[in-house]
């Protein structure tokens, strides 16, 4: 159907100095986990952002010469004529869809240590670098010299691999967001220490990218629109001053803000569109196109950023790898059909290991080219058969929906009143409210699929899936949390823990609460349940001990940009922090905790104990009828059943085990191959 | 020369299975940081341990399939016939030069998440894996069988790249090792819970490898000769048994323990041949060739180890990545060309982070392909010019040795009387004296070149450089430890550490202690320096308290293995322990420190603040000189004069300071490249 009359204004085509985007969504540069070592895969995951209708798609950071290397980060490159060849191919992809390509060059400054080329990395003084005790050379003027050519030169590469914005990229702590900090910039040469001289080389960059490239590309700047040193607001209007002083010779400003861990926000401590306020205080002094993000899933979040004239265009990374066919969806009057992100930064946690985007709600994001697989179509099976799904988790739910969209005959069947699995109690713990969309999404979707129907309130024995007799059963039963301990410290658990004291995170979850003390929660998983269950049971007015052997609350939330907003959090919410800590045993009325290091041992007070260790798949009906496999032409157990993980992990698997029913696999891969042996 | 009769037996044949090993010298299987994402990196890196005399030179950890991935760790793939051919150019290579190529096939078990192949992990157990808070799944029969077939075709894979050795992966927490280990697997289906369960699944593999290619290649074993239950021994014979149980099927055993810290250990923990004992006892029982490691750097050591039959190879990994010409220089009586390896793990640090080897002592690791480095071969200068050196540091001392072998004239300048720079005070920290190395090998190899000459206690003004009147400048003066608090905390320092209790860790080094009392020590750093001077301030019975950002003492230490062992040690000198701080400032008789995560500041007694957060260049010669730009064809700073970092960039620099001295200066890169755009 036609898009609603009122959504035309995010369908305007908007003049950006000498290019044109054809509506007003904008996929701002975001990483990928694939940059210059996964080319094909990279450039396949672009071209499908602007087949769903943003009309402008950046590439990430991209560096532009030797010079910064951001290794072992993923990260673009545009050093050489082979890196034209493979960033072309980027460009290209999106041209097809008649989407203008944007490219973020980039310099580290002293963020980065250079540890793939080993080139000497600079910076306005010399400083630690983010990842390695290695400090940068303080730039001297032939430095800086040789800096504004390379990076005309790299302006030029990029126009000559097809694009159609540059960015100067002034934020982020990287290079010229380093020459603007008043803090680290006390350069006495001219380019540093007085406001004018710290905005000095990004005036210089900026009219020397226009003068490169300027007839035929727009030049776009990515810069924060507070003061960096005072995060929040700008009270020494610096970058009021910097943003007049650059307006003529910028095309597009994107603005955002010097806290990461807000932009970059989970939902568990920021919603929507929480960088408003700031930009648009910036914005009336600007007179030129202005993008800005703010996980904007709703269409009517979106149009009104446009109508108020907050922004120009709505800028997106997270909800266009959820979906990247919301521009699409809104033209086509779908708004129902849009899959809207969760804010829960898997997606930067796969970057943030060094692997391909993967993401929640999109289990085909970073498998465009690889499996092939496309976000909004999947193929029609070659015949119709019937299947059953058994369990209405993340996992069970994606099967089934994949399922159905293939025109098989799909029966799903779930134990419980709710479909959801394990998103109905994780939900409800603080802050993660929004992770129900992976859930209500696919629910309404199957609401629309004749060929799906679904059973509630259905356990399934084996006896009564063998009377369905389905060709295909994919059992998605879930997992449970293991009470036994056995997790990464304790691998085959502990037996005192076998104690009326201890609660597993489903039963906290539930509602059971131990007997009135202390409560001791080991985080030995060290993402968000431990850290969520300690939070909860604070705000109830409980005694709580947290205790985990790695050094920092939720470790690898590090890798989601949480971690430092959950540890602030137990701390203001009063819980007790023991880190580099197991916890050994449980003895009467106390826990007893040993040193990783050393294995000293130390008692606690301990009424209630909450092992957050690892869970234990609910299989018992898979591995039953594992016993028959000549009574089904597949059999296969998918999600946490077969290998308890985060929710992305289940989605992708209940997916790809659609996907892949009696289809033959081919997956191809990205990387060098030598020329043939001497 | 010729070599010594007496180093005879390291040079005599060994028959193992059906390939013969030319001499002793084994490189063990060992992470690059190339894997299969550098093809040509990692064979050119192969082949110069072939060419150097190695007798064996075996791969990385070699991926059998997609089943088990360790991504973002770099690590080899034998996956498809893409790998066979980039592989066989490793054993081609390898060839070349007379030597076996041998390859360690691995899956991970639980260990691996892998993160990008996205195929459910497998293990004995469902259980967390290592990096990511995702489970394996528990492998049923079925997937036993198919792992079975898989290391089988793999195994067949390896051979067709031409690869002479196959082994069993059995150690390293990796999946045999978890079926091996009786805490881990309790399986009930034959493949676990008794000895013999738990051996089944090893013993099947080595009998299916030895009937797939053991008619032209060696089957070999990696394991642990200690109960990895109870690491140092092997109480219940466990491990005994599954020796005799296997040796009539293995050619060759690649012996090793069950503790990594050690096995890998550093030098401040850990000498040469820490695992005689060990290994010695085990080899009694095998009757089959044996191979283990200690790095060993000793000609003497390694001779020892053949003839006293504690090993019948001398293995190596880090030995030969310092030195890959080791077994050359014994066959041709050039002892005293040997660089040692100094124990320090910035080779494990690199592959821990995901970059190409570097080596503190050899700065041509990796850039053999890449920049066209030789470890031995310094080609020619194209003309015989006067270089000036100034400083006898790491940087200066391979700067002089690398223009001396090109043939310059050569002045080196050090101001004070002894060479080494800054490794003659680090050095004497608490287990670091075998870094002196790097200054023992540059200074021996110096005082061969007629063509070098070394001026002691000459500090240099730029009068005097200007009066040399050399064509190329090389100021290698170093660097000094800040004092203004100045990090990455404090990016501008902090104006009341200007306090006569502050004292850098240059004075510390020097001799100079503050006033009696608590001396609170900032390690902003987070690498060896603060926690070393913790380490020797609390041994001379001093109170020291160690205050970090981070949640763990010397955190950068997780990458080159020591962390644990660091933090131990300082919890073992009674060094208190503050994680999770900043110091903010100091007041009155008292430091502030304040919760990197709230803001919340506490007081502590203070009587000497120590901050090890970054370091001056001690670069005023190189600005007084660069004043004069035509005094000279080229005028550089190099090492920590130029951007302090840890001693092997420095080495670097100095080396290619003087390698790309007038040169053009190529520098291939190893990616794909896409097909042209569409």
């Amino acid at each position: 159907m036609p898009r609603e009359p009122r959504f035309d204004p995010l369908f305007q085509p908007l003049k950006i100095g000498p290019v044109t985007a054809p509506n007003r969504f904008y996929q701002v540069p975001h990483c990928t986990g694939m940059g210059f070592a996964m080319p094909e895969t990279l450039a396949a995951m672009r071209k499908v952002k602007a087949e769903g209708g943003w009309g402008v798609v950046c590439t990430e950071y991209c560096s532009m010469d030797p010079g910064s290397d951001d290794h072992p980060a993923p990260y673009a490159t545009i050093w050489d004529q082979g890196d034209v060849r493979n960033m072309a191919k980027v460009a290209s992809g999106v041209h097809a869809h008649g989407a203008l390509a944007g490219i973020e060059l980039w310099h580290g400054g002293f963020r980065s240590a250079n540890l793939l080329s080993r080139v000497t990395p600079l910076g306005p003084i010399s400083q630690l670098t983010a990842t390695t005790p290695v400090q940068s050379a303080r730039m001297d003027l032939s430095d800086i010299r040789e800096y504004r050519r390379a990076h005309k030169a790299a302006a030029l590469r990029a126009r000559e691999a097809g694009f159609d914005i540059i960015y100067v990229y002034a934020a982020h702590t990287y290079l010229l967001a380093q020459f603007l900090n008043r803090n680290i910039n006390q350069r006495d040469d001219g380019y540093g220490g007085s406001l004018e001289g710290r905005i000095r080389l990004v005036r210089e960059l900026l009219d020397e990218t226009k003068e490169a490239v300027g007839d035929t590309c727009a030049v776009a700047i990515r810069m924060e629109v507070d003061d960096e040193v005072t995060p929040g607001s700008d009270p020494r209007g610096e970058k009021r001053f910097l943003l007049e002083s650059i307006r003529d010779v910028v095309d597009l400003f994107d603005l955002t803000i010097s806290d990461y861990y807000q932009e970059m926000g989970v939902s568990r401590f920021h919603r929507q569109g929480s960088l408003e306020a700031h930009i648009a205080e910036m914005k009336k002094l600007v007179g030129k196109p202005v993008v800005s993000v703010g996980r904007y899933t709703s269409p009517e979040a979106m149009l009104n950023l446009i109508k108020s004239g907050i922004t120009d265009l709505v800028g997106a990374a997270r909800p266009s790898i959820a979906d990247p066919f919301i521009p699409n969806k809104i033209r086509d009057g779908r708004l129902d059909d849009i899959r809207e992100c969760i804010g829960c930064n898997i997606c930067y946690a796969s970057d943030g290991q060094g692997v391909p985007l993967r993401c929640t709600q999109n289990p085909s994001m970073g498998e465009e080219w690889r499996r092939g697989w496309h976000p909004e179509i999947v193929p029609a099976a070659p015949k119709r058969e019937r299947a059953l799904v058994v369990g209405a988790g993340p996992a069970g739910l994606e099967a089934a929906l994949t399922l159905g969209r293939q025109g098989h005959e799909v029966i799903l069947a779930e134990a419980s009143r709710e479909l959801g699995g394990r998103l109905l109690a994780e939900t409800k713990l603080p802050g993660l409210q929004e992770w129900i969309r992976v859930r209500d999404y696919r629910a309404h979707q199957l609401s629309k699929l004749d060929n799906v129907t679904i059973y509630r309130e259905s356990r399934m024995s084996a006896a009564d899936v063998l009377e369905i007799g389905a060709d295909h059963v994919l059992i998605a039963t879930g997992s449970h949390w293991r009470k036994s301990g056995s997790g990464r410290h304790h691998l085959a658990g502990e037996p005192s823990f076998a104690d009326p004291r201890t609660l597993s995170p489903d039963e906290i979850m539930a509602g059971k609460r131990p007997a009135p003390g202390p409560i001791v929660i080991f985080d030995d998983e060290e993402y968000y349940m431990a850290s969520a269950l300690a939070e909860m049971l604070a705000k109830e007015g409980l005694q709580v001990v947290y205790v985990t052997g790695a050094g920092i609350v939720s470790a690898w939330s590090v890798k989601t940009a949480e971690q430092s907003l959950v540890q602030a959090r137990l701390i203001e919410c009063g819980v007790e922090i023991i880190v580099s800590h197991s916890v050994e045993a449980l003895a009467p009325q106390e826990a007893e905790l040993a040193c990783v290091y050393t294995g000293r041992t130390r008692r606690l007070p301990c009424a209630g104990f909450i092992p957050v260790t690892s869970r234990e798949p609910d299989d018992a009906l898979w591995r039953e009828l594992s016993a028959e496999p000549d009574r089904f032409h597949s059999l296969q157990r998918v999600g946490d059943c077969k290998a308890p993980g985060h929710i992305a992990i289940a989605v992708h698997d209940g997916h790809r085990a659609a996907r892949e029913l009696g289809q033959p696999v081919v997956v191809k891969r990205d990387r060098p191959l030598v020329d043939a042996a001497e």
